[in-house]
C-alpha cells in the first residue's frame, strides 16, 4: 500500500496530475499464464486500492508509469515472457482505473520490435482514449558516464516505435530532459512530433538567494515556453523520483510525501510563474486558437453562399484592406494624370463585391488620390449586396455605385472597367479559382485595363507534422490523404526553405493560355536532423496587387497582421523519411477540365509516391 | 486510310492479334484545346474507320500502339502540351474501338513523372479492361551503339511508374527483346512482374536449311517457353514494323500487306513449334492450373465441415499416404520387438480420421510389419464417419477399429494409445491447429507413446509477385493486405533462400510450455537485380512424421508429388524496396488467447512496416 505516492497530497498541492509507478517495483511475474489471463493473486497485492483516491482522481489526475525493468525483447527468453505478462497487466490495471495516460520505459538494447507490437496490441484492444507515451532522453545526464544512444538514435526509435504501430494517434513521446539544456540539434527532432510531456528533473534548477530560490536556466525557460504553447504537459520529477536506480525510494511513508510535497513546491511555482510570464496572445489570435491544426475542406467559390459570418470575419482584416487601398490608388493615379483628374471617371468593377468592403476601400481610393470614379459592384450572392444596396442609400452613393447580382463571368457590362478588384485570393492564391473568373471577366476590361490582383504565386513547403497525419487519419477514408486542406498550421515542422510553384498574370496575354500548370520541385534539408519524416506540404501564396504593393502568406515575406489566411495543406499516403542533404523532389499539377479545377501531387524522391488525387479522385473545386 | 496494318489479313493468317499504330506517325496535333475536348478535324482524317476490320474484331484482335513521338516529359513545352493532347486522343480512340490493350512507348530521357500520371489518369477514368503494356527493352540492340540506359534503369523505370499509378493491375509490362538472347540476370528483373507481352523481332531468328528455314536460338526457346507458362502473349516484329525510325514504311498499300504476311508466316510457324513442344502437364498440374496465384483464405479446422470432395481430393495423394505407412511401420517396430508381435497389440489413435484414410493407412502398416493393431478413429465430422463405419463393415474390421464422433481434444478415451496419427498438417506446418489440437490430446496417449507428426517447422521466404499484390489489392478493403492466404504461387518470384520460422515437437515436455512464438529472420539477397520489390512472403512446412521419414513443402527438401499442400501468402500493405546485398529484416509472431490463434507481422529492415494484424483485427483461425 506503501508503494505509490499519496495522489490526493499533490491534488491539493496544485498540480494538474502525478506521475505514478503501477506496481511495486520488486514485483516480478511468477508464472507465465496461458491465453492471456492472469493470476489473481500475483497482481493484486502489489496495486493500490482503486478507491484510493476517489476513482474519478485517478481519471483526471494521475499519470501511469509502466515499470522500468520490463524488457519485451530481451534474448533472455524468460524475461522476454514474464515482462509481455508484467506489460499487459499494468495496462490492463492502468485501464481499469480509466488512467488518461501511461509513461512506457524508454526502449532498452538495440531492438525494440516486440515493444512496439505489445504497446500497438494494447493500443487497438483498448478503444478507450488512455495514451501511451514512449519516454525518449533529451540529451546525455550530465552525470552519467555510460554511452547512450544519441538524439538520432531515439528519434530513430521513435519512428519505428509509430512505425510498427502505424501511426496510432494514441502513442505520444515524453521527452526527459537529461541536461541542463539540450541543444538545440536535439531539440529539432521533436518539432511537428506529438510531445505529451517534458520532463525536468529537480537538478536542473538553479538554486538564487531571494522569493523564488529555485529556477531554471534561460534556455531551459524559452523551451518551457515553447512546449506549453504546444499543449505539451510539464512534469518535474524529484530525482530519485523516476530513476529506476532508486526505485527502492518510493517505500515511504505518508508524511515522507508530505514533506516532498513540500520540497517540491518552489520548482512547481517557478514552472507557474514561467506560464504566467508568457507573451498574452493578442485578441484575433485567441479567437484563433480553437482552429489551430483543424482540417478545413478547400472552398468552393461556385458551390457555397458565404454567410453573414464570413464577411464579418473578412471585413476585420484591416490590414488587407489597406493594401488593397494602397493598389487602387496607385492604379488611379497611374491612369489619371492629375490636370485630368476632374474630367474623367475611372469605371471600376469590384468581383465578388459581398457586403461591399472593396467598394468602401475603392472610394476611400478615390477620395485620398482626388479622382472621379464610377463603381460596379458585382456579386452572385443577394443576400450580401443587400447590406450594400443599404449602405448605398445611407452613404449617398446612389450615382456612383451600381449593384449587379449575377455571375461576373456571364455579366454584360455596360461598360468596360479600367480596374477590375477582386478578393479571390485563395490562401494557395489559385485555389479559389481566381485565375478563371479573372479570366472569365477579361471581356469586360479595356485593353490596357488593370486587374487587381495583377499577379499571384504559390508556394511549397514540405513538412512534418504528426498532429495533421493524424487528423487525416482520423477521417478514416483512404482517399482524405489524396484531399487539400486548409488549416492553420501550429504543430508543425517547416523542413525547408518555401519555393515558388505557379504564378498567373493578369490580364492575360493570350486567353488561349492555359491554366494547367506542372512544375517539379527539389527540397533539399541541410538544417534538419539526420533523417526526418515529411507528412505533406505546407502551401502559401503571395500576390502582387499592383506594381509594389503586395500581399501574401509566404512566410520570408508575410504581410504582416493579416489574419485572412490560412495555409494549405497537402498530406502524402505514406510518410516518407528523407536524410540530412538528400533531395525531396516533388511533382504538382494543376488540371482543369470543363467543369472543375483539382491538384494533382506526388513524390518522386527519395522513394516514389503515387500520385495523389488523380483525376480528381478525391477532390477538386468545381467550376460551377 | 493506308496508314496501318490490313487486319483482316492477319488474322486470316492465324495469329491472335496484331499490334497497329493507332493514328498516322506523321500527325501532330496542332491546337492545344482546353478542357480536354479534341479538334475534331484534327484527329479523324488519321483514324482509319472503324468499320474496318469489323468492331468485334478490333476488341478481340487489335492491340494499339501509341505514336513513339509521345515526350510527355518534354523540357519543351510546346511539345509537352501536344504530347498530352494526343496521348489523350490516341487513348480515347483505342477506347472507343474497346481494344483490349495499347502498347505504350519507352519513356524517353530520364524523367517520366508526367507520363506515368498522364497513363494513370486514363487507367483511373476508363473503368472498362483496355490494359496499357509499357514498352521496355530487354538489353541493348546488337546493331545500335547509342548508349541507353542499363536493364537496372528500366526496371526502375517500369517500378517507378507502377508507384505513381499506385499499382493499378491494367498497367503492365512489354518486354520488347533487343538482342539474340538476353543474359539471365537482366531477365532476373521481370520475374513476379506482370509482362504482358514479349516482343522478337524478325533479325533474331536464324536461318537454316531444310523444313523450317526461320528459327531461334535454344536461348529464346526456353525463355519464350517460360513466357508461354507464364500467360505471356508472343509478339513477332518485322524489323521495319516497330522502329520508330523507319516509320514512313508503314506507308504501303494492301498488295504490300499481302507479302508481307506471307514474309512472317515461317516465324509465326516457328513459334507456334515451340508452344507445341512444351512438356505437357500431368493430369494433378492440369487440374490445378485454374488455381494459381488464386487467394483462398486460412482454413478453419473447428469451423468448417470438411466437404466429401476435400475427403476424395485428399485422399488422391498417395505418396502422402506411403510416408504416413513408412512413419507407423517404424513406430510399430519400436514400439514392439518380433519376439512379442503376436501378444502385444499397439493401441493407435486416428485424430481427424475422416473417410478413414489413415485408418486404411495403419492397418496396411500392421499387416506389413506383423503387428497386431487397435484401432480409434475419432472425428468431429458424422458425414464423413458414415463412410467410414460401412467400409468397417464389409471390410470385417468391427473387431480391431472402433469409431467414435467427437472432438478429439474433449475425448474420454477408455485407454491410453501408444500412437497418436493425426493430418493435422496445414501449409504452413502449424496454421491448422496442430499443436493445439495435439495438444488436447495428449492426455490420452502414454507417456513413452509417439505422436506423427513428431515435430514440424514452418519456413519463410521473401517474393516478389506483383500478381499476388493485385489479387489482395482487388479485395478493395485495407485489412485485406494484412490477412494470410493460402494460395498455389506461380507467377513468383523467390527472392532469397527458405528459412526456418517456428517449430514444434510432440509430445511437448511440458503442458506449460506455450505455443507462442516470436521470432526474427534476417534474409541477404544476393542474387536479385540491383534493386528489386518484396510484395509478400511466401511460407512452407517441413515435418517429421517419425524419425527419418519426413513430409512437407519447403523447397530444398520437398518430399516429390506430394500435393496436398499449396504456400502460404502474407502479404506487406506497402512493397518494400530491397537493394541488392541488403538485409531484409522480418519479425513474425504467433499469438494465441483462449479463443483464437493468429499471425503477426512486420518488416524493420531497409524500412519500417506496421505490424500486420495486430489483435488478428484482419484474421485468425478459431480454437473453437
Amino acid at each position: 500500500m506503501k508503494h505509490i505516492l499519496d495522489t490526493n497530497l499533490y491534488i491539493g498541492g496544485g498540480v494538474d496530475f502525478v506521475v505514478v509507478p503501477l506496481i511495486s517495483p520488486t514485483y516480478r511475474p511468477s508464472v507465465v499464464p496461458q491465453f492471456g489471463s492472469f493470476s489473481l493473486e500475483a497482481s493484486l497485492p502489489f496495486a493500490k486500492s482503486d478507491l484510493d483516491p476517489l476513482p474519478s482522481l485517478w481519471n483526471t489526475h494521475v499519470v501511469g508509469q509502466i515499470s522500468e525493468w520490463i524488457d519485451l525483447d530481451s534474448p533472455d527468453e524468460k524475461l522476454r515472457k514474464n515482462s509481455e505478462t508484467a506489460f499487459k497487466q499494468e495496462l490492463a490495471w492502468a485501464s481499469y482505473l480509466s488512467l488518461r495516460a501511461c509513461i512506457l520505459p524508454t526502449p532498452k538494447g538495440d531492438t525494440w520490435t516486440n515493444y512496439a507490437r505489445c504497446a500497438n496490441q494494447f493500443l487497438q484492444e483498448h478503444l478507450k482514449e488512455m495514451q501511451l507515451w514512449l519516454r525518449i532522453p533529451l540529451g546525455k545526464p550530465d552525470d552519467d558516464s555510460k554511452t547512450l544512444q544519441t538524439q538520432d538514435d531515439y528519434w530513430k526509435i521513435w519512428n519505428s516505435f509509430r512505425l510498427l504501430s502505424d501511426h496510432n494517434s494514441k502513442l505520444l513521446v515524453t521527452l526527459d530532459n537529461l541536461n541542463t539544456m539540450p541543444s538545440d540539434n536535439s531539440l529539432n527532432h521533436w518539432y511537428g512530433e506529438p510531445v505529451a510531456a517534458f520532463i525536468i528533473h529537480t537538478d536542473s534548477f538553479l538554486t538564487r538567494d531571494g522569493d523564488n530560490p529555485k529556477h531554471l536556466s534561460e534556455g531551459i525557460q524559452k523551451l518551457i515556453t515553447y512546449f506549453l504553447n504546444h499543449y505539451t504537459q510539464i512534469i518535474i520529477s524529484e530525482n530519485q523520483l523516476n530513476c529506476s536506480k532508486d526505485e527502492e525510494s518510493h517505500l515511504e511513508t505518508n508524511s515522507a510525501e508530505d514533506s516532498r510535497i513540500h520540497r517540491l513546491l518552489p520548482y512547481i511555482d517557478h514552472v507557474r510563474s514561467i506560464y504566467q510570464q508568457m507573451d498574452p496572445l493578442s485578441e484575433q489570435e485567441r479567437s484563433q486558437v480553437a482552429f489551430r491544426d483543424v482540417l478545413h475542406p478547400i472552398l468552393q467559390p461556385f458551390k457555397e453562399i458565404s454567410q453573414s459570418m464570413v464577411y464579418s470575419e473578412q471585413e476585420k482584416d484591416e490590414k488587407k484592406y489597406m493594401e488593397y487601398k494602397r493598389a487602387i490608388c496607385q492604379a488611379l493615379l497611374d491612369r489619371v494624370p492629375d490636370e485630368e483628374a476632374s474630367v474623367i471617371t475611372t469605371v471600376l468593377v469590384v468581383v465578388g463585391a459581398g457586403r461591399g468592403a472593396l467598394v468602401r476601400t475603392s472610394l476611400q481610393a478615390a477620395n485620398e488620390t482626388g479622382r472621379k470614379l464610377k463603381v460596379y459592384a458585382v456579386d452572385r450572392n443577394l443576400n450580401a449586396l443587400a447590406s450594400l444596396y443599404k449602405q448605398r442609400e445611407s452613404m449617398g452613393w446612389n450615382d456612383i455605385v451600381t449593384v449587379i447580382q449575377t455571375d461576373a463571368r456571364h455579366w454584360n457590362a455596360p461598360e468596360k472597367a479600367d480596374i477590375l478588384v477582386g478578393e479571390l485570393l485563395g490562401c494557395f492564391g489559385d485555389n479559389e479559382l481566381a485565375p478563371e473568373i479573372l479570366d472569365g471577366t477579361r471581356r469586360i476590361l479595356k485593353k490596357d485595363g488593370i486587374s487587381i490582383p495583377s499577379s499571384y504565386t504559390s508556394f511549397l513547403q514540405p513538412v512534418k507534422s504528426s498532429k495533421l497525419y493524424s487528423a487525416v487519419k482520423a477521417k478514416e477514408q483512404i482517399l482524405t490523404f489524396e484531399t487539400a486542406f486548409v488549416t492553420k498550421m501550429h504543430n508543425v515542422a517547416r523542413l525547408a526553405p518555401c519555393q515558388p510553384l505557379f504564378t498567373f498574370t493578369h490580364p492575360k496575354r493570350s486567353i488561349k493560355e492555359s491554366n494547367r500548370r506542372y512544375r517539379k520541385l527539389q527540397f533539399v534539408m541541410p538544417d534538419v536532423p539526420e533523417s526526418t519524416m515529411v507528412h505533406g506540404f505546407a502551401g502559401y501564396f503571395d500576390a502582387t496587387l499592383y506594381k509594389d504593393v503586395h500581399l501574401g502568406t509566404e512566410p520570408s515575406k508575410a504581410t504582416p497582421d493579416v489574419f485572412s489566411w490560412d495555409e494549405m495543406y497537402f498530406p502524402l499516403r505514406e510518410p516518407i523519411c528523407v536524410h540530412r542533404g538528400s533531395t525531396l523532389e516533388v511533382h504538382f499539377w494543376r488540371c482543369c477540365d470543363s467543369t472543375k479545377v483539382w491538384y494533382e501531387w506526388g513524390v518522386t524522391s527519395p522513394s516514389t509516391s503515387l500520385v495523389h488525387n488523380c483525376n480528381a479522385r478525391a477532390d477538386c473545386v468545381w467550376l460551377n
